[in-house]
Protein backbone atom coordinates (compact mmCIF):
# COMPACT_ATOMS: atom_id res chain seq x y z
CA UNK A 1 0.00 0.00 0.00
CA UNK A 2 1.31 3.48 -1.39
CA UNK A 3 1.88 5.98 1.53
CA UNK A 4 0.40 9.62 0.73
CA UNK A 5 2.65 12.31 0.26
CA UNK A 6 2.54 14.93 3.18
CA UNK A 7 3.85 17.57 0.75
CA UNK A 8 3.28 18.94 -2.49
CA UNK A 9 5.63 21.47 -3.77
CA UNK A 10 5.89 23.81 -7.07
CA UNK A 11 8.69 25.99 -8.35
CA UNK A 12 8.44 29.35 -10.28
CA UNK A 13 10.98 32.27 -10.78
CA UNK A 14 10.65 36.01 -9.74
CA UNK A 15 12.75 39.01 -11.50
CA UNK A 16 13.67 41.51 -8.64
CA UNK A 17 12.40 44.52 -9.30
CA UNK A 18 14.15 48.04 -8.82
CA UNK A 19 12.02 49.01 -6.51
CA UNK A 20 12.09 46.16 -4.72
CA UNK A 21 15.82 47.31 -3.85
CA UNK A 22 16.69 49.48 -1.42
CA UNK A 23 19.90 52.12 -0.34
CA UNK A 24 21.75 49.10 0.65
CA UNK A 25 21.51 48.00 -3.08
CA UNK A 26 20.00 44.72 -1.93
CA UNK A 27 15.69 43.31 -1.87
CA UNK A 28 14.53 45.14 1.46
CA UNK A 29 13.53 42.42 3.60
CA UNK A 30 9.67 43.05 3.66
CA UNK A 31 9.37 42.13 -0.27
CA UNK A 32 10.53 38.58 0.52
CA UNK A 33 6.38 38.42 2.09
CA UNK A 34 5.71 39.66 -1.50
CA UNK A 35 7.53 36.74 -3.18
CA UNK A 36 6.16 34.26 -1.10
CA UNK A 37 2.66 35.34 -1.88
CA UNK A 38 4.07 34.80 -5.61
CA UNK A 39 4.99 31.74 -5.30
CA UNK A 40 1.78 30.41 -3.27
CA UNK A 41 -0.45 32.16 -6.15
CA UNK A 42 2.02 30.30 -8.76
CA UNK A 43 1.14 27.37 -6.92
CA UNK A 44 -2.33 27.93 -6.62
CA UNK A 45 -2.91 28.49 -10.16
CA UNK A 46 -0.88 25.15 -10.70
CA UNK A 47 -2.58 23.28 -8.34
CA UNK A 48 -6.21 24.82 -8.86
CA UNK A 49 -6.28 26.79 -5.33
CA UNK A 50 -5.54 30.31 -5.82
CA UNK A 51 -6.64 33.35 -4.30
CA UNK A 52 -9.26 33.13 -7.40
CA UNK A 53 -10.48 29.51 -6.88
CA UNK A 54 -11.23 30.15 -3.33
CA UNK A 55 -12.92 32.88 -4.15
CA UNK A 56 -15.28 30.79 -6.68
CA UNK A 57 -16.46 28.82 -3.51
CA UNK A 58 -16.99 31.72 -1.03
CA UNK A 59 -14.02 31.88 0.70
CA UNK A 60 -10.53 34.30 1.83
CA UNK A 61 -7.89 32.96 3.57
CA UNK A 62 -6.20 35.46 5.23
CA UNK A 63 -2.61 34.76 6.80
CA UNK A 64 -2.54 34.46 10.30
CA UNK A 65 1.38 33.82 10.96
CA UNK A 66 4.18 34.32 8.89
CA UNK A 67 8.25 33.62 9.64
CA UNK A 68 10.35 34.47 7.55
CA UNK A 69 14.47 33.97 7.89
CA UNK A 70 17.14 35.56 5.30
CA UNK A 71 20.55 33.65 4.83
CA UNK A 72 22.12 36.02 2.03
CA UNK A 73 20.65 39.28 -0.18
CA UNK A 74 19.20 39.48 -3.65
CA UNK A 75 20.07 42.50 -5.65
CA UNK A 76 18.64 43.74 -8.53
CA UNK A 77 19.35 42.22 -11.66
CA UNK A 78 18.76 38.76 -10.48
CA UNK A 79 15.83 36.12 -11.18
CA UNK A 80 15.28 34.22 -8.21
CA UNK A 81 13.91 30.86 -7.83
CA UNK A 82 10.83 30.11 -5.19
CA UNK A 83 10.25 26.73 -4.15
CA UNK A 84 6.41 26.65 -2.90
CA UNK A 85 5.71 23.63 -0.53
CA UNK A 86 1.95 22.94 0.85
CA UNK A 87 2.58 21.54 4.94
CA UNK A 88 -0.27 18.92 4.87
CA UNK A 89 -2.20 18.73 8.22
CA UNK A 90 -5.62 17.81 9.41
CA UNK A 91 -6.43 21.55 10.83
CA UNK A 92 -8.30 24.03 9.00
CA UNK A 93 -5.46 25.78 7.70
CA UNK A 94 -3.17 25.99 4.99
CA UNK A 95 0.25 26.09 5.78
CA UNK A 96 2.91 26.50 2.65
CA UNK A 97 6.58 26.59 3.59
CA UNK A 98 8.82 28.71 0.91
CA UNK A 99 12.93 28.43 -0.68
CA UNK A 100 13.99 30.92 -2.75
CA UNK A 101 17.10 30.69 -4.23
CA UNK A 102 19.57 32.55 -5.91
CA UNK A 103 21.16 32.29 -9.77
CA UNK A 104 23.67 30.28 -7.78
CA UNK A 105 21.55 28.27 -7.13
CA UNK A 106 22.47 29.47 -2.94
CA UNK A 107 19.71 29.23 0.00
CA UNK A 108 18.32 33.25 0.00
CA UNK A 109 15.51 32.87 2.54
CA UNK A 110 13.35 30.53 3.91
CA UNK A 111 9.78 31.15 5.73
CA UNK A 112 6.71 29.83 6.25
CA UNK A 113 2.82 31.19 6.48
CA UNK A 114 -0.50 29.86 7.71
CA UNK A 115 -3.73 31.02 6.25
CA UNK A 116 -7.57 30.33 7.68
CA UNK A 117 -10.55 29.81 5.91
CA UNK A 118 -13.28 32.60 6.26
CA UNK A 119 -16.45 32.87 4.70
CA UNK A 120 -18.11 35.70 2.53
CA UNK A 121 -15.26 37.12 1.45
CA UNK A 122 -13.35 38.17 4.18
CA UNK A 123 -17.05 39.41 5.96
CA UNK A 124 -17.76 36.20 6.97
CA UNK A 125 -16.94 34.04 10.24
CA UNK A 126 -13.37 31.87 10.28
CA UNK A 127 -14.21 28.44 9.62
CA UNK A 128 -12.78 25.55 13.02
CA UNK A 129 -12.93 23.09 10.32
CA UNK A 130 -12.07 22.55 7.05
CA UNK A 131 -14.36 23.69 4.05
CA UNK A 132 -15.45 20.61 1.47
CA UNK A 133 -13.73 22.45 -1.28
CA UNK A 134 -10.44 22.02 0.38
CA UNK A 135 -11.14 18.54 1.49
CA UNK A 136 -12.12 18.19 -1.93
CA UNK A 137 -8.70 19.86 -3.03
CA UNK A 138 -6.78 17.22 -0.60
CA UNK A 139 -8.24 14.34 -2.86
CA UNK A 140 -7.78 15.71 -6.11
CA UNK A 141 -4.11 16.30 -5.52
CA UNK A 142 -3.72 13.18 -3.58
CA UNK A 143 -2.94 14.46 -0.04
CA UNK A 144 -6.31 12.55 1.06
CA UNK A 145 -7.60 8.87 -0.50
CA UNK A 146 -10.85 9.66 -2.47
CA UNK B 1 -18.43 92.43 -4.28
CA UNK B 2 -15.74 89.20 -3.32
CA UNK B 3 -14.93 87.41 -6.09
CA UNK B 4 -14.82 83.27 -4.93
CA UNK B 5 -11.52 81.80 -4.81
CA UNK B 6 -10.62 79.20 -7.51
CA UNK B 7 -8.44 76.96 -5.42
CA UNK B 8 -8.53 75.73 -1.95
CA UNK B 9 -5.37 74.47 -0.20
CA UNK B 10 -4.01 72.14 2.80
CA UNK B 11 -0.54 71.49 3.37
CA UNK B 12 1.06 68.66 5.18
CA UNK B 13 4.70 66.67 6.30
CA UNK B 14 5.21 63.01 5.01
CA UNK B 15 8.35 61.23 6.71
CA UNK B 16 10.17 59.55 3.77
CA UNK B 17 10.50 55.66 4.57
CA UNK B 18 13.40 53.38 4.13
CA UNK B 19 11.38 50.96 1.78
CA UNK B 20 10.58 53.87 -0.22
CA UNK B 21 13.76 55.09 -1.02
CA UNK B 22 16.40 52.96 -4.02
CA UNK B 23 19.70 51.58 -4.76
CA UNK B 24 20.76 55.53 -5.65
CA UNK B 25 19.71 56.15 -2.34
CA UNK B 26 16.75 58.58 -3.03
CA UNK B 27 13.13 57.95 -3.14
CA UNK B 28 11.79 56.19 -6.09
CA UNK B 29 10.22 58.42 -8.32
CA UNK B 30 6.75 56.21 -8.30
CA UNK B 31 6.51 56.83 -4.27
CA UNK B 32 5.46 60.40 -5.45
CA UNK B 33 2.39 59.33 -6.46
CA UNK B 34 2.03 57.80 -3.22
CA UNK B 35 3.05 61.28 -1.81
CA UNK B 36 0.36 63.18 -3.73
CA UNK B 37 -2.37 60.56 -2.46
CA UNK B 38 -1.09 61.16 0.81
CA UNK B 39 -1.50 65.05 0.53
CA UNK B 40 -4.94 64.75 -1.24
CA UNK B 41 -5.94 62.43 1.78
CA UNK B 42 -4.80 65.09 3.99
CA UNK B 43 -6.37 67.47 2.41
CA UNK B 44 -9.76 65.57 2.31
CA UNK B 45 -9.96 64.43 5.64
CA UNK B 46 -9.15 68.60 6.76
CA UNK B 47 -11.79 69.45 4.28
CA UNK B 48 -14.29 66.81 4.57
CA UNK B 49 -14.02 65.45 0.83
CA UNK B 50 -11.81 62.63 1.77
CA UNK B 51 -11.87 58.95 0.21
CA UNK B 52 -14.17 57.70 3.70
CA UNK B 53 -16.63 60.78 2.67
CA UNK B 54 -17.07 60.07 -0.91
CA UNK B 55 -18.13 56.73 0.23
CA UNK B 56 -20.43 57.92 2.40
CA UNK B 57 -22.23 59.57 -0.26
CA UNK B 58 -21.98 56.59 -2.72
CA UNK B 59 -19.33 57.26 -4.67
CA UNK B 60 -15.57 56.62 -5.87
CA UNK B 61 -13.46 58.95 -7.49
CA UNK B 62 -11.00 57.18 -9.60
CA UNK B 63 -7.40 58.88 -10.94
CA UNK B 64 -8.08 59.29 -14.74
CA UNK B 65 -4.93 61.42 -15.23
CA UNK B 66 -1.21 62.33 -13.45
CA UNK B 67 1.33 64.22 -13.61
CA UNK B 68 4.79 64.48 -12.09
CA UNK B 69 8.05 67.07 -12.58
CA UNK B 70 10.86 65.85 -10.37
CA UNK B 71 13.10 68.97 -9.49
CA UNK B 72 15.31 67.71 -6.74
CA UNK B 73 15.56 63.89 -5.25
CA UNK B 74 14.76 63.41 -1.59
CA UNK B 75 16.52 61.04 0.46
CA UNK B 76 15.77 59.08 4.02
CA UNK B 77 15.80 61.03 7.06
CA UNK B 78 13.79 63.82 5.40
CA UNK B 79 10.72 65.19 5.93
CA UNK B 80 8.76 66.78 3.79
CA UNK B 81 6.41 69.46 2.94
CA UNK B 82 2.83 68.60 0.63
CA UNK B 83 0.88 71.42 -0.17
CA UNK B 84 -2.20 70.40 -1.94
CA UNK B 85 -4.19 72.44 -3.79
CA UNK B 86 -8.13 71.83 -5.37
CA UNK B 87 -8.33 73.61 -8.52
CA UNK B 88 -12.23 74.61 -9.07
CA UNK B 89 -13.57 73.56 -12.45
CA UNK B 90 -16.96 73.70 -13.72
CA UNK B 91 -16.68 69.65 -15.16
CA UNK B 92 -17.59 66.67 -13.10
CA UNK B 93 -13.84 66.25 -12.17
CA UNK B 94 -11.86 66.98 -9.24
CA UNK B 95 -8.55 68.03 -10.23
CA UNK B 96 -5.64 68.59 -7.23
CA UNK B 97 -1.94 70.16 -7.57
CA UNK B 98 1.01 69.33 -5.44
CA UNK B 99 3.62 70.88 -4.39
CA UNK B 100 6.47 68.94 -2.61
CA UNK B 101 9.43 70.62 -0.44
CA UNK B 102 12.44 69.21 1.38
CA UNK B 103 13.12 70.90 4.59
CA UNK B 104 15.35 73.73 3.08
CA UNK B 105 12.10 74.97 1.30
CA UNK B 106 13.39 74.04 -2.00
CA UNK B 107 10.82 72.59 -4.51
CA UNK B 108 11.01 69.09 -5.38
CA UNK B 109 8.10 68.17 -6.68
CA UNK B 110 5.63 69.04 -8.47
CA UNK B 111 2.26 67.00 -9.72
CA UNK B 112 -1.58 67.20 -10.95
CA UNK B 113 -4.41 64.46 -10.95
CA UNK B 114 -7.61 64.35 -12.09
CA UNK B 115 -10.51 62.33 -10.70
CA UNK B 116 -14.11 61.27 -12.02
CA UNK B 117 -17.10 60.38 -10.24
CA UNK B 118 -18.39 56.93 -10.47
CA UNK B 119 -21.21 55.51 -8.08
CA UNK B 120 -21.78 52.74 -6.74
CA UNK B 121 -18.00 52.63 -5.28
CA UNK B 122 -16.18 51.25 -8.51
CA UNK B 123 -19.09 49.00 -10.35
CA UNK B 124 -21.25 52.17 -11.71
CA UNK B 125 -21.42 54.48 -13.75
CA UNK B 126 -19.83 57.18 -14.89
CA UNK B 127 -21.11 60.97 -13.95
CA UNK B 128 -20.93 63.37 -16.85
CA UNK B 129 -22.41 66.04 -14.28
CA UNK B 130 -21.31 66.83 -10.65
CA UNK B 131 -23.35 64.85 -8.13
CA UNK B 132 -24.86 67.24 -5.66
CA UNK B 133 -22.35 65.80 -3.16
CA UNK B 134 -20.00 67.94 -4.54
CA UNK B 135 -21.68 70.76 -5.25
CA UNK B 136 -22.82 70.80 -1.74
CA UNK B 137 -19.28 70.39 -0.83
CA UNK B 138 -18.20 73.37 -3.16
CA UNK B 139 -21.15 75.72 -1.72
CA UNK B 140 -19.66 74.51 1.83
CA UNK B 141 -16.18 75.71 1.14
CA UNK B 142 -16.97 78.77 -0.60
CA UNK B 143 -16.01 77.97 -4.21
CA UNK B 144 -19.77 78.17 -5.81
CA UNK B 145 -22.10 80.47 -4.24
CA UNK B 146 -25.11 78.96 -1.88
CA UNK C 1 17.76 55.86 -49.17
CA UNK C 2 15.64 54.94 -46.36
CA UNK C 3 14.56 56.95 -43.64
CA UNK C 4 15.64 55.81 -40.43
CA UNK C 5 13.31 55.18 -37.77
CA UNK C 6 12.20 57.74 -34.99
CA UNK C 7 11.00 54.71 -32.70
CA UNK C 8 11.68 51.67 -31.31
CA UNK C 9 9.38 49.34 -29.37
CA UNK C 10 9.25 46.15 -27.11
CA UNK C 11 6.77 44.09 -25.89
CA UNK C 12 6.17 42.25 -22.53
CA UNK C 13 3.36 40.75 -20.29
CA UNK C 14 2.96 41.89 -16.09
CA UNK C 15 0.78 39.70 -14.23
CA UNK C 16 -1.26 41.78 -11.54
CA UNK C 17 -0.35 40.89 -8.26
CA UNK C 18 -2.80 40.68 -5.50
CA UNK C 19 -0.99 43.72 -3.10
CA UNK C 20 -1.02 45.75 -6.36
CA UNK C 21 -5.06 46.01 -6.19
CA UNK C 22 -7.05 48.31 -3.95
CA UNK C 23 -10.09 47.84 -1.85
CA UNK C 24 -11.97 49.09 -5.18
CA UNK C 25 -10.72 45.54 -6.55
CA UNK C 26 -8.37 47.10 -9.35
CA UNK C 27 -4.78 48.11 -9.44
CA UNK C 28 -4.08 51.02 -7.68
CA UNK C 29 -3.42 53.95 -10.36
CA UNK C 30 0.08 54.19 -8.64
CA UNK C 31 1.59 50.84 -9.42
CA UNK C 32 1.23 51.58 -13.23
CA UNK C 33 4.51 53.89 -12.78
CA UNK C 34 6.24 50.20 -11.69
CA UNK C 35 4.46 48.50 -15.22
CA UNK C 36 6.29 51.32 -17.26
CA UNK C 37 9.36 51.11 -15.35
CA UNK C 38 8.83 47.00 -16.08
CA UNK C 39 8.36 47.49 -19.37
CA UNK C 40 11.04 49.95 -19.71
CA UNK C 41 13.56 47.62 -18.26
CA UNK C 42 12.11 44.88 -20.33
CA UNK C 43 12.70 46.85 -23.35
CA UNK C 44 16.40 47.69 -22.23
CA UNK C 45 17.45 44.56 -21.20
CA UNK C 46 16.05 43.16 -24.91
CA UNK C 47 18.27 46.57 -26.30
CA UNK C 48 20.97 46.93 -23.86
CA UNK C 49 20.28 49.56 -22.18
CA UNK C 50 18.81 49.04 -19.29
CA UNK C 51 19.67 50.63 -15.71
CA UNK C 52 22.50 47.88 -15.52
CA UNK C 53 24.09 48.62 -18.87
CA UNK C 54 23.80 52.57 -17.97
CA UNK C 55 25.55 51.94 -14.90
CA UNK C 56 28.45 49.90 -16.51
CA UNK C 57 29.24 53.25 -17.93
CA UNK C 58 28.94 55.06 -15.30
CA UNK C 59 25.54 56.86 -15.72
CA UNK C 60 22.20 56.83 -14.10
CA UNK C 61 19.16 58.32 -15.79
CA UNK C 62 16.47 60.10 -13.04
CA UNK C 63 13.10 60.25 -14.44
CA UNK C 64 12.40 64.08 -14.08
CA UNK C 65 8.77 63.96 -15.87
CA UNK C 66 6.14 61.29 -15.78
CA UNK C 67 2.49 61.02 -17.66
CA UNK C 68 -0.18 58.71 -16.79
CA UNK C 69 -3.53 58.28 -18.51
CA UNK C 70 -6.51 55.47 -17.36
CA UNK C 71 -8.89 53.74 -19.42
CA UNK C 72 -10.30 51.09 -17.92
CA UNK C 73 -8.83 49.38 -14.79
CA UNK C 74 -6.72 46.06 -14.09
CA UNK C 75 -8.11 43.69 -11.47
CA UNK C 76 -6.52 40.72 -9.87
CA UNK C 77 -5.70 37.99 -12.34
CA UNK C 78 -5.07 40.14 -15.14
CA UNK C 79 -2.10 39.87 -17.43
CA UNK C 80 -1.44 42.99 -19.17
CA UNK C 81 0.46 43.57 -21.93
CA UNK C 82 3.38 46.76 -21.56
CA UNK C 83 4.04 48.40 -25.43
CA UNK C 84 7.34 50.21 -24.57
CA UNK C 85 8.43 52.89 -26.80
CA UNK C 86 11.75 54.58 -27.08
CA UNK C 87 11.16 58.11 -28.88
CA UNK C 88 14.09 59.73 -30.30
CA UNK C 89 15.00 62.81 -30.06
CA UNK C 90 18.36 65.11 -30.25
CA UNK C 91 18.14 66.18 -26.61
CA UNK C 92 20.33 64.44 -23.79
CA UNK C 93 17.59 62.86 -22.92
CA UNK C 94 15.79 59.35 -22.62
CA UNK C 95 11.91 59.49 -23.45
CA UNK C 96 9.88 56.40 -23.19
CA UNK C 97 6.31 56.61 -24.18
CA UNK C 98 4.04 53.34 -22.59
CA UNK C 99 0.95 51.40 -23.90
CA UNK C 100 -0.97 49.03 -21.62
CA UNK C 101 -3.45 46.45 -22.73
CA UNK C 102 -5.54 43.66 -20.89
CA UNK C 103 -6.38 40.31 -22.12
CA UNK C 104 -9.29 41.14 -24.57
CA UNK C 105 -6.50 43.84 -25.88
CA UNK C 106 -8.31 47.23 -24.79
CA UNK C 107 -6.30 50.08 -23.91
CA UNK C 108 -5.82 50.07 -20.08
CA UNK C 109 -3.68 53.27 -19.90
CA UNK C 110 -0.85 55.13 -21.60
CA UNK C 111 1.84 56.97 -20.26
CA UNK C 112 5.41 58.74 -21.15
CA UNK C 113 8.44 59.26 -18.83
CA UNK C 114 11.33 61.51 -19.60
CA UNK C 115 15.09 60.90 -17.89
CA UNK C 116 18.37 62.97 -18.21
CA UNK C 117 21.83 61.56 -17.85
CA UNK C 118 23.86 62.28 -14.01
CA UNK C 119 27.24 60.24 -14.08
CA UNK C 120 28.66 58.93 -10.88
CA UNK C 121 25.90 56.86 -10.32
CA UNK C 122 23.60 60.15 -9.01
CA UNK C 123 26.19 61.58 -6.88
CA UNK C 124 27.33 63.87 -9.93
CA UNK C 125 26.72 66.01 -12.96
CA UNK C 126 23.69 66.33 -15.31
CA UNK C 127 25.15 66.18 -18.96
CA UNK C 128 23.90 68.81 -21.04
CA UNK C 129 24.73 66.76 -24.49
CA UNK C 130 24.23 63.20 -24.83
CA UNK C 131 27.03 60.63 -23.01
CA UNK C 132 28.86 58.79 -25.58
CA UNK C 133 27.16 55.56 -24.59
CA UNK C 134 24.03 56.81 -25.24
CA UNK C 135 24.92 58.07 -28.75
CA UNK C 136 27.03 54.58 -29.78
CA UNK C 137 23.75 52.85 -28.57
CA UNK C 138 21.44 54.53 -31.03
CA UNK C 139 24.05 54.02 -33.89
CA UNK C 140 24.04 50.91 -32.84
CA UNK C 141 19.95 49.82 -33.12
CA UNK C 142 19.96 52.37 -36.22
CA UNK C 143 18.37 55.56 -34.49
CA UNK C 144 21.67 57.21 -36.26
CA UNK C 145 23.72 56.59 -38.62
CA UNK C 146 27.19 54.96 -38.21
CA UNK D 1 20.77 47.31 43.87
CA UNK D 2 18.38 47.98 41.39
CA UNK D 3 18.22 45.29 38.51
CA UNK D 4 18.74 46.99 35.11
CA UNK D 5 15.86 46.79 32.61
CA UNK D 6 15.54 44.12 29.94
CA UNK D 7 13.29 45.41 27.58
CA UNK D 8 13.21 49.65 26.24
CA UNK D 9 9.60 50.03 24.33
CA UNK D 10 8.40 53.14 21.99
CA UNK D 11 5.10 53.39 21.54
CA UNK D 12 4.03 55.45 17.68
CA UNK D 13 1.44 56.09 15.33
CA UNK D 14 0.87 55.01 12.19
CA UNK D 15 -1.98 55.84 9.67
CA UNK D 16 -3.04 53.27 7.64
CA UNK D 17 -2.96 54.42 3.53
CA UNK D 18 -5.37 53.34 0.63
CA UNK D 19 -2.32 51.77 -1.02
CA UNK D 20 -2.15 49.52 2.12
CA UNK D 21 -5.29 48.21 1.72
CA UNK D 22 -5.86 45.21 -0.74
CA UNK D 23 -9.38 43.52 -2.31
CA UNK D 24 -10.69 42.57 0.95
CA UNK D 25 -10.56 46.04 2.08
CA UNK D 26 -8.08 45.53 4.96
CA UNK D 27 -4.33 46.14 5.02
CA UNK D 28 -2.29 43.43 3.30
CA UNK D 29 -0.44 41.15 5.37
CA UNK D 30 3.22 41.79 4.30
CA UNK D 31 2.47 45.43 4.92
CA UNK D 32 2.67 44.97 8.49
CA UNK D 33 6.61 44.46 8.30
CA UNK D 34 6.82 48.10 7.55
CA UNK D 35 4.74 49.26 10.15
CA UNK D 36 7.51 47.51 12.26
CA UNK D 37 9.89 49.48 10.37
CA UNK D 38 8.34 52.01 11.24
CA UNK D 39 7.77 51.25 14.27
CA UNK D 40 12.03 50.47 15.04
CA UNK D 41 12.63 53.84 13.53
CA UNK D 42 10.43 55.74 15.27
CA UNK D 43 11.81 53.58 17.95
CA UNK D 44 15.71 54.61 16.62
CA UNK D 45 15.23 57.96 16.29
CA UNK D 46 14.44 58.19 20.17
CA UNK D 47 17.00 56.56 21.28
CA UNK D 48 19.61 57.12 19.06
CA UNK D 49 19.76 54.02 17.36
CA UNK D 50 18.26 54.90 14.31
CA UNK D 51 19.55 53.12 10.46
CA UNK D 52 21.28 56.47 10.17
CA UNK D 53 22.44 56.68 13.46
CA UNK D 54 24.12 53.49 12.52
CA UNK D 55 25.37 54.37 9.35
CA UNK D 56 27.08 57.03 11.23
CA UNK D 57 29.34 54.61 13.10
CA UNK D 58 30.18 52.82 9.65
CA UNK D 59 27.62 49.99 10.08
CA UNK D 60 24.13 48.26 8.77
CA UNK D 61 22.15 45.88 10.62
CA UNK D 62 20.21 44.05 7.88
CA UNK D 63 17.24 41.95 9.23
CA UNK D 64 17.98 38.02 9.81
CA UNK D 65 14.51 36.83 11.09
CA UNK D 66 11.16 38.21 11.30
CA UNK D 67 7.66 36.80 12.78
CA UNK D 68 4.20 38.22 12.21
CA UNK D 69 1.08 36.96 13.91
CA UNK D 70 -1.78 38.56 12.96
CA UNK D 71 -4.86 38.58 15.18
CA UNK D 72 -7.38 41.05 13.72
CA UNK D 73 -7.37 43.69 10.53
CA UNK D 74 -6.64 47.03 9.79
CA UNK D 75 -8.76 49.30 7.56
CA UNK D 76 -8.25 51.96 5.39
CA UNK D 77 -9.15 55.00 8.13
CA UNK D 78 -7.66 53.05 11.00
CA UNK D 79 -4.70 54.76 13.32
CA UNK D 80 -2.60 52.29 14.84
CA UNK D 81 -0.81 52.27 17.52
CA UNK D 82 2.82 50.39 17.72
CA UNK D 83 4.71 49.45 20.59
CA UNK D 84 7.73 48.64 20.04
CA UNK D 85 10.17 46.89 22.35
CA UNK D 86 13.93 46.43 22.26
CA UNK D 87 14.78 42.90 23.77
CA UNK D 88 18.32 42.95 25.59
CA UNK D 89 20.54 40.14 24.48
CA UNK D 90 24.45 39.38 25.21
CA UNK D 91 24.47 38.61 21.53
CA UNK D 92 26.21 40.34 18.38
CA UNK D 93 22.14 41.56 17.67
CA UNK D 94 19.53 43.48 17.54
CA UNK D 95 15.76 41.91 18.57
CA UNK D 96 12.55 43.37 18.71
CA UNK D 97 9.35 42.62 19.09
CA UNK D 98 5.90 45.03 18.41
CA UNK D 99 2.85 45.21 19.09
CA UNK D 100 -0.12 46.66 16.87
CA UNK D 101 -3.21 47.91 18.34
CA UNK D 102 -6.31 49.30 16.73
CA UNK D 103 -8.13 52.63 18.24
CA UNK D 104 -10.47 50.68 20.49
CA UNK D 105 -6.61 49.47 22.21
CA UNK D 106 -7.41 45.74 20.13
CA UNK D 107 -4.65 44.01 19.66
CA UNK D 108 -4.37 43.30 15.60
CA UNK D 109 -0.25 42.16 15.30
CA UNK D 110 2.45 41.14 17.19
CA UNK D 111 5.71 40.59 15.93
CA UNK D 112 9.72 40.14 16.26
CA UNK D 113 12.59 40.81 13.85
CA UNK D 114 16.27 40.02 14.74
CA UNK D 115 19.10 42.33 13.21
CA UNK D 116 22.84 41.38 12.74
CA UNK D 117 25.62 44.07 12.59
CA UNK D 118 27.62 44.07 9.13
CA UNK D 119 30.53 46.73 8.63
CA UNK D 120 31.64 49.41 6.11
CA UNK D 121 27.50 49.88 4.95
CA UNK D 122 25.93 46.33 3.82
CA UNK D 123 29.41 45.60 2.00
CA UNK D 124 31.47 44.15 4.69
CA UNK D 125 31.88 41.87 7.26
CA UNK D 126 29.28 40.41 9.61
CA UNK D 127 30.45 41.28 13.63
CA UNK D 128 30.56 38.29 15.77
CA UNK D 129 30.60 40.39 18.93
CA UNK D 130 28.59 43.65 19.23
CA UNK D 131 29.81 46.52 17.80
CA UNK D 132 31.41 49.41 20.57
CA UNK D 133 29.04 51.82 19.23
CA UNK D 134 26.49 49.10 20.58
CA UNK D 135 27.48 48.44 23.70
CA UNK D 136 27.96 52.15 24.56
CA UNK D 137 24.70 52.59 23.30
CA UNK D 138 23.18 50.40 25.89
CA UNK D 139 25.38 51.88 28.72
CA UNK D 140 23.42 55.16 27.79
CA UNK D 141 20.44 54.12 28.15
CA UNK D 142 20.53 51.97 31.02
CA UNK D 143 20.70 48.28 29.29
CA UNK D 144 24.45 48.20 30.54
CA UNK D 145 26.50 49.01 33.28
CA UNK D 146 28.70 51.82 32.53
Amino acid sequence: MRSKPKEIEHTSKVRVRFVETDPLGIVWHGNYIQYFEDGRENFGRHHGISYLDQKEYGFATPIIESKTKHKRPLKYGDVATIKTIFVDSSAAKMIFRYEIYNQENELVCTGETVQVFVDNIGQGELWLTPPDFFTDWKKKVGLLDE
